[in-house]
């Protein structure tokens, strides 16, 4: 096996033998984790100056590592930086290229902690912002949800349960459902944040250190809530990043269940929708097809992060205490599951905003499949009789309407007294879709007026967040 | 095929031919779901009281509906029911027997709800108070540790990383590890109940209904915070499910690495603790065995947690709204959780007030490996040397050890100077395992003061929440 | 913490304090591992007639073992037994009736042998022949597709990309495809038993055993194919348990996508097929509602069955060899998954034995949404365009189509011409559903002449399995 | 929402307006699926040089995209290549690159398919390759197993069950038991080799091909066994992939095991192995660390697979047929599954190719722990007690040598006499370690000679394969 190997690694002393190259390659991060270098260089910096404010740097090393520093991201940003393997993560990279920008005050930046509370903390930090991009794209989406529920108050449509046709509900309700499911996600991803904001910084490898340092002073820099109580827990924690990945989880399943939602709606069949010509691609065979690729590839990227939280889940679960090597594969999974989040808050936020209703279809879909079945039934009870006899009563009706291929409303008088003579002339008008809906006006309730009070009630709880 | 069926269907107005026999047990859930009796009672008697106080049942009909209820609930209490499969599930059993026993009221019950908003109101219920049985679990056994953590502040035993030999700590600081872990797990379960205390009664099947509910009202006679804002959502909304098994998961993972260690603890080659006898068991083959079963078991569960996590995110993840019978799989899994969960908790805090420390095979595995290592470099920076230099020194002497099999401490001071002449004979006093621990002394650091520190603020924490 | 225990252990000559009730409880396998019992006999039975052939017991304990474990086999089949959670597992259990029966030779039955590898052995056994079973299931339900193929091998019907129509199918065509997912299941599962089916028994514990034993004879008797070449491998293996899991997993996936067109077909909007009344239910609130319960439900088992083959892979994968206790907890979903795939299989097989096409609907729906628009591009190109030139006009005509509410067929010649002068009077024959479905004549296509070849061809293969 | 699009998309004749740029770039795979190009390639060949043998295309028109694709085969090769975004997949890509290049020709490649049938060949011809690796991946790893199985067949180490001392084993036959597992692994991957080898070309969108296509000659020329059954079937099966993933996961399992056994025996406590110092990096902190990095990575890799397994299943469970967006989700998961085995695979080889055995070590801890305690049942079975009684016997003699501090071979003559008059002076024989190991001498037994068998075995197997 040859060994390949020209860079002096931080930790060489104790060894006899390099690194194998094909080991180097494979056990370095700084391919991925070098996404992490603003966070890092904000930690040292934050690190710096505690230790300078201890007197355990002088305050000119301090200075001279803070400007080193933001030399480094300087260069980093524009994309004038060298990343290197054999330095193994981003960590060393910056460390190395402050320590040749600014020489002997360098080597002296990583006193009083590891790569592993360093690590840990750069996570926290990067993801606390991710988190804050998240739930801006929620209420984008939210946002645009609650236009097209306003402007589709009183849209008529089938409600389905079992995909058959159930009872009518308006198109402004089902989209507040959606919103509903977005509430819960961003107050998830609230509970996440909060929980998250705690510095792993100080607990240096696993025992914390022997330097006098400040934790509280750094974690105020940092804008933690705290620092973590247990440095040995601080460095094996990942507890974040489970907690984000299940929320992200299930934000990913509400997507995909609007998505399934969305095709349905866009087939021929339902024809209840179309989604604008830029959310939908064609076909290189057949020239008529206009696909609802968007909402089909979102779909797909559930399974994804489902897998992710699965990977992380499988990853920890039997790591004695505290930092293993395995733990450096929870960051690829955690970067894709943020991007594919805000990337599909992003798409769908767009894409609702230029959502065509097909109101005619819609209404047509109601009006079939007996939708007013259970407003017949509840007639009935307000007639005296007991709802397991109505419902025993309009079931008969039905059997009736789908012998002769007609609706409820479309069945005689006589017809249905003949079911029960406790219907009289006045029930055609709890047959139509207006008043079925209209008549379900209690909080929760499709009634349009229920529909936009829940949106007045939406808005206000969001611009007093 | 032939059709076996002795029982008319709530919902067989509308069929022509009777449901299929297998597909009757098939389809049925009251194998599982009957475990909710006395929830879905509960929800049915301030459903009946709530339809009263609104005019829909007379207070007669109520009271009989009442009284109704609470014999069945003492005759399944009793064990002195009969569960018809062909009666499908735990909410037609009841109202079953219910008109069986008062008669026409009791086909009144299920005016202005449905099965879909009945199973949902159920399972919250259910879980709200499986959640504070398990918190409770979960302070058992941080109790547990606290007591542990205390009697054990000053036992020293080696930190790892890698399972390498890292640095001393106590095993109180390690015990106080699990304690935070479980602190989160603690809290989690908290937003969790907090985010599922919300009512979908009165969604009836997904629109509402048309009776003049008062959901407030149901509300508050069922302790829930608020009535849900949405009926499609309230019907077809699991994340209730899903946060909590995600929560379990965690909780689990966290179970499995305490699990971890204690099998290596447990092991001849660590021989750091003994489980006591009453949590162990033997071969049917090999005589002296002694096979620490209770951690390999809950170490094992974690799987078949994260296994239903995955298989409700599934379950959840394709379906249009509102109700689909898919739904049906959510209970199952959900079960077997919160049993497998608190099983193990329980467990779990016996076994750990039994645990006996080894503590000389840990002060001595301790004293291997140059678990001070790390003092020595830091004892260099002190001296002035820079930390990156310092950590190349001692990697050099702890080389000289390896190959003479000599620990740092065993080192005369001529061979340390010989790495540094800024060593000197103060030296083999941080080289200890006492002085190590002890100037980790910062918060969250293992030195015993950090640890006792640590374990005050925990109670005080406990006793205020 | 109060010890209460009756009954002793197998194992507990080494010690101290009797095992925990709810220990004892918690760790007990008996209330679900007796379901092996016959398996578990008939393992013991060969293995004492080895045991006697080999002279290690005489042909009267040999008999009397024999004779009494059929008399412990015919009791528990009978109900006439009385399990108990003291003796942990199936096998104490039946080894101690044993023992009760024919006295001291039943000592000698666990002899060269543990329950490590009797384990291992009951549970291949056992999944031999549920494999069996559900290979029959299999076979069952891809009958029923093949006379259902054969009886529309000429319905026509849209098929559908991204739900969009694209092309005309036939439905027979359509019953093929899901007939070679099944026969991959099949497959797979053939392969899985072919791999399963190595003996483990006499591996012992874990090392093997020092008596003479013949291990090619029990597996002889056993139906084995061979022993299990390692002794450290055949304890510890679950590699069977696995790969039947994944196979159950991709079979459930399939069964799941059927289940996902069989609802959208039985929906109001697409109304393709109709589902038999026994094979749906109706709603407790919703008098009209006839839901297709059996696929609904069926699609949620799959999410059950992905989790239990995640909790299995997390299960083993961080166990060293050889036995731990966290195998026990493979048993529960191998269970599980077994009894719903089989239930699945049975409830698919009888409820597409009773599907009812509605061929009109059909036939309409694949008339719509410019479905022969591919065969028009290939009419042009065989006009001699180029296929993308062919592909840009038909898009054009589409567009003139969609904006005027005509689909292709009902364009004049002229403004067809408009797009491109190669098309003349001819073309409107390949307008035609039949004339693009029988047009697509090569194996694999859904011309009706190759869904009956392929019938036929998929008859002869089932006929020389 | 600002539109920017400067290509010309191939379906774009229906559409009014562009796509969405960030849509686009979304929904695009080119950044991924342009690793297919050599086997996107490979197929248009095959695909052209079937049309001119049917007449379809010219011989001129074949030669000139056969040529052309060459040409731009190279291009890529030599990284002379300029993929685009816009025009969303490595096959447009290709044809756009072939078109500029060869005119009008190249617009009559894409006749008689589509992409649906065309990422399926690519897919497949892909993995058929890669499975090859894999499995040479595994037959390395394989031989330095079975070197270092022959190298340490006699020496002794604990076998455990429990992570307790169970019985003394020897290294080569653990080493075997390794080999044994990879061995099913290279059989599975066999079988999915053999199951995917079969050819989606020809199904076109989903419905097949109006032009007189020849479906086995294309598969003749491109290595497939045959042509897929069922052109729905075709384009919308991803069981090959699965299958693969369950192998894979499978697969890392088992090396997630090995690396547990290899951080376990690389640990002070252990100390049963040296890892070569070229496996292993240190810490930046602690100076004296040499951790073993490379199988905690292996370890963690394995729930990157676990997850990705999860997410294809969960991206395949609900589609209807034929092809839908969703799909173009496979590929990203797989490639990242066989990046990551084909690494695993070889820095395990290489790693396992310099392990040290620390024989002392593990020749003592082999002798503590009572692992002779079966031997001694044994003996007494031997000398005619019942194995029941003879454990009990030998469970009493531990539990002195527990409170005695002394192993089995250390009590006297006398004193285990107490326990059993069958015991004789020749008992010590069979007490020691050598004797032990000895006399598990049938076909799967640690005895050294069978461990040899087994190697030889092993070797002739591999060298008729």
């Amino acid at each position: 096996m040859p060994h390949v190997n020209t860079t002096t690694k931080p930790w060489a002393g104790r060894f006899n033998a390099p690194t194998d190259a094909f080991v180097e390659a494979f056990t370095a991060s700084v391919d991925f984790d070098r996404r992490l270098y603003r966070y890092d260089i904000q930690g040292s910096i934050a690190h710096a100056t505690m230790l300078a404010r201890q007197g355990i740097l002088t305050q000119d090393e301090c200075e001279a590592i803070v400007s080193g520093l933001e030399t480094v991201r300087t260069r980093i940003d524009d994309g004038d930086f060298q990343w290197s393997i054999p330095l193994e993560d981003v960590h060393m990279n910056i460390e190395s290229a402050l320590t040749a920008l600014i020489g002997e005050a360098g080597k002296k930046l990583h006193t009083g902690r590891s790569r592993n509370d360093q690590i840990a903390t750069d996570v926290r930090l990067w993801l606390r912002d991710e988190i804050e991009l998240i739930r801006e794209g929620i209420e984008r989406l939210q946002a645009t949800l609650l236009e097209l529920a306003e402007r589709e108050a009183e849209t008529l449509m089938p409600g389905f349960t079992h995909l058959q046709v159930a009872q009518p509900v308006t198109f402004g309700h089902h989209m507040m459902a959606w919103f509903e499911m977005l509430e819960r996600d961003c107050e998830r991803l609230a509970d996440c944040r909060r929980r998250l904001n705690v510095m792993p910084l100080g607990a240096a490898a696993l025992a914390g250190t022997t330097y006098p340092i400040d934790r509280q002073y750094t974690a105020t820099l940092l804008g933690f809530e705290r620092p973590a109580e247990n440095s040995l827990d601080a460095v094996s924690d990942r507890d974040f990043a489970l907690e984000f990945t299940a929320d992200a989880a299930i934000l990913m399943m509400h997507l995909s269940r609007f998505s399934e939602e969305l095709i349905l709606w866009s087939s021929a069949q339902f024809g209840f929708i179309e989604l604008s010509d830029g959310f939908c691609t064609g076909s290189s065979i057949m020239p008529q097809k206009k696909n609802p690729d968007v909402p089909e590839l979102v779909r797909g990227k559930s399974g994804r992060i489902f897998g992710h939280l699965m990977g992380l889940l499988t990853l920890m679960k039997g790591q004695p205490l505290a930092y293993n090597k395995d733990n450096q594969e929870d960051k690829e999974p955690l970067f894709d599951t943020v991007d594919n989040l805000k990337g599909s808050l992003k798409v769908y936020a767009e894409m609702m905003g230029e959502v065509t209703c097909n109101r005619a279809r819609m209404r047509a879909a109601a009006a079939q499949g007996f939708s007013t079945a259970t407003d017949l039934a509840d007639y009935l009870v307000r007639k005296g009789i007991a709802f397991r006899d109505a419902h025993e009563i309009v079931g008969k009706a039905v059997a009736l309407g789908l012998r002769e291929g007609r609706d409820l409303a479309e069945l005689t008088l006589d017809e249905l007294r003949a079911f029960s003579t406790a219907i009289e002339a006045d029930v055609f008008a709890i047959l139509t879709l207006e008043g079925s809906v209209a008549a379900r006006d209690h909080i929760g309730g499709t009634a349009p007026a229920q529909v936009r009070a829940a949106i007045a009630r939406a808005r206000h709880r969001r611009a007093n967040r």
